[in-house]
């Protein structure tokens, strides 16, 4: 009876969580898979508190050192994850541990491929980034911000970053391709959109990439909110 | 002394709730009562902590595996429920432990004798469906977001999503009856909008209602926010 | 060290509020009082949660089954109230333990001389009844909302609510004779604004006076999205 | 393993905190010192809270009554920061512990000299500074509030509020040199706004820098909110 009573009181979804967690095998696990599973776990309660990943949207990853891949898996809210719901892949998106891993992986692995220096990759369903395009339909451009900083390689508000918009697609490879041929002829890039969809950013470490988001959603709103968001 | 001191800090709702909660009867309830009403108790913390129950607004259900409905009673702040504030009521609305159910109980079985497959009715009031319902007077027409891809059966966010609206009534039988009607014609519908009043979605589960009533919210702001709630 | 460790991680106006209660004499208080001081101290953290008592703005009140009233005292932040930081006074607003009251005390007292049956005054500085004021110079009309329910002795969303606008005031006393003739005039009246400043309302016990709030609060905004809070 | 469950339950950056804070030798600095670090470190979450420190951005200070000065060093989360991110300087913004401090810790040193009764200063990015500094290129009025009153000197809300706007400028002692002329002509000032960056604000306490921080937010917002943050 007592048990019941505390359960008013705890959130559902943390007996959820504690439970789904004590059945999970932590053994098949490296130490490095492990801290980057915690790491997304938490990224992951921090963007959702944010109200970036509404209903079961978003993925994220991290590289490992050995150059594998802890990525989230398919279809859980990524403000409630436990470590269970992340799964191993290797470059070329093969899943290493059998879970299924989602749709969009791809879009992780070609990232990971073209820039050695990134470990991190976090795609959000906010709000701003899907209003934004529908104001902009193929590229957003930031300009005499301060916090155009906080983006790596910026030391100054005078910077023009430009962020492009690509359409949405349901063939993901065919999405991939699209990125590609832009990054191709862009060299640098922070970040894309998929127009009503979501965004894209990469970084150095999970710390720097949310860095990254924190100061892109900030900027997106600020656009948003000068420009009145029409059509 | 020492007491008064620790009610300072310990939040004036969560002591209510401890108290109220020790007087309540288990014993009169099946353990799948008791856990549907633990779910709607939780969803209603979550659903608060969002700003969808001002008030004592809205109210929320669960189909147990024998037929029976566990429903919030009238009148309690949703964000601050106890399992006390659940009943059990059968498949015609008739309370089966003499509390009383809200008006709008009704609304509620009659979706549940529709549709087989669901398990769960929330309805919120949100600030983003009463709006939204100043803007359109019929129906709101959601299109072109990967999120509609959270709602259940949709695959693609080339997807035409219609979510009708219906003119309030407090006249509940009256108002069943106006979706009754509409239901006949059309056999997919994720969710309906009673202007000026909230939103009520479905699934098969609370876990997958509360996913498409934050679907359903983000879609609605979004739309707000791009159209400029004009009247 | 330890202990600064600890301090860390424990938020700073906690620390202080856990010093000050410890010094707080409750000896010299009725039980009657200190139920009363702690639901204040409390709609104070729920009240400062929702943003609307900015840096040290509003003041609440419950009035004892004795007549008399507690009060918050001038000057503190009402999101980080101790019972300390409330009061004792007569019905004519005179201290009743030395400690000063805020200038807005005659306004609280006012209103419990007219309504026999309220015992709690809220008074918050909200934006939406700051910007609403800006909008509507005399008087906020609130029709075909479903939550208008929300409002003591109102049963249906097709009422017509007023709520008048009064141009602000420092002095006081002339401000609360304003409000006293309209209330002359006007039998029914759940709340006033004043331009620039904010909302009074109340109800028959604080719980009820902070569904008042919530619900007029969220109108307000409803009404503020709705005509773009144009001037 | 059971240490990894704990982990998942507990946020990510509060353990980075633990452990950093764990290695902090709290032994070099004065009690004065460490208590105003706390400080410091409990404004940034509750600034952080707010959403006014987006990234890094943001820094933070405070007058020890010896003249020497704690301020956040350069490049942290200001809403993740621990006693370890403040450092001393001394009035000529001179590292007295080897830390470095930020590039705009000139700004704070020349507040402090200008205005001997005032002990912090406090500096956020947040969207409303940011966005009225778009709206007004050379300063925003502010009147007919009462919550100007929260404003140290002001009683009445018949008062008009000028908060200079400069523009941004990445040579901080050019900055610098532009708040001085504007100060020398302008006795009277509570804060100013770097366009596209963010607010100073100042006061005799930390406490009361935040009461002013807390309002000049409230105040940008209704004005953003009234005059449609249009170009």
């Amino acid at each position: 009876m007592i048990r019941v009573v505390e359960n008013t009181i705890k959130p559902y979804y943390l007996a959820i969580i504690t439970a789904k967690q004590a059945t999970f095998d932590f053994m098949n696990y490296s130490k490095a898979f492990l801290e980057a599973a915690q790491q997304l776990v938490d990224a992951g309660r921090f963007i959702d508190n944010k109200g970036w990943v509404p209903a079961t949207s978003g993925n994220f990853s991290a590289r490992l050192p050995d150059g594998t891949i802890a990525i989230t898996v398919s279809g859980k809210h990524k403000g409630q994850l436990v470590i269970d719901d992340i799964m191993l892949i290797d470059a070329d998106a093969n899943s290493l541990d059998g879970k299924k891993p989602s749709a969009e992986t791809v879009l992780h692995t070609s990232l990971y491929k073209r820039f050695p220096a990134i470990y991190s990759v976090l795609h959000p369903h906010s709000p701003s980034a899907t209003l934004i395009s529908r104001l902009y339909a193929s590229e957003v451009v930031l300009e005499e911000y301060e916090l155009l900083k906080a983006l790596s390689g910026i030391d100054t508000h005078e910077s023009r970053v430009v962020i492009p918009v690509f359409a949405n697609d349901q063939n993901i490879p065919r999405l991939a391709e699209q990125v590609e041929q832009y990054l191709d002829k862009h060299e640098i890039c922070h970040a894309y959109i998929i127009a009503g969809h979501g965004l894209y950013t990469w970084g150095s470490s999970v710390q720097e990439t949310l860095r990254h988001l924190e100061a892109l959603d900030f900027l997106f709103e600020c656009e948003l909110r000068l420009h009145g968001v029409k059509k």
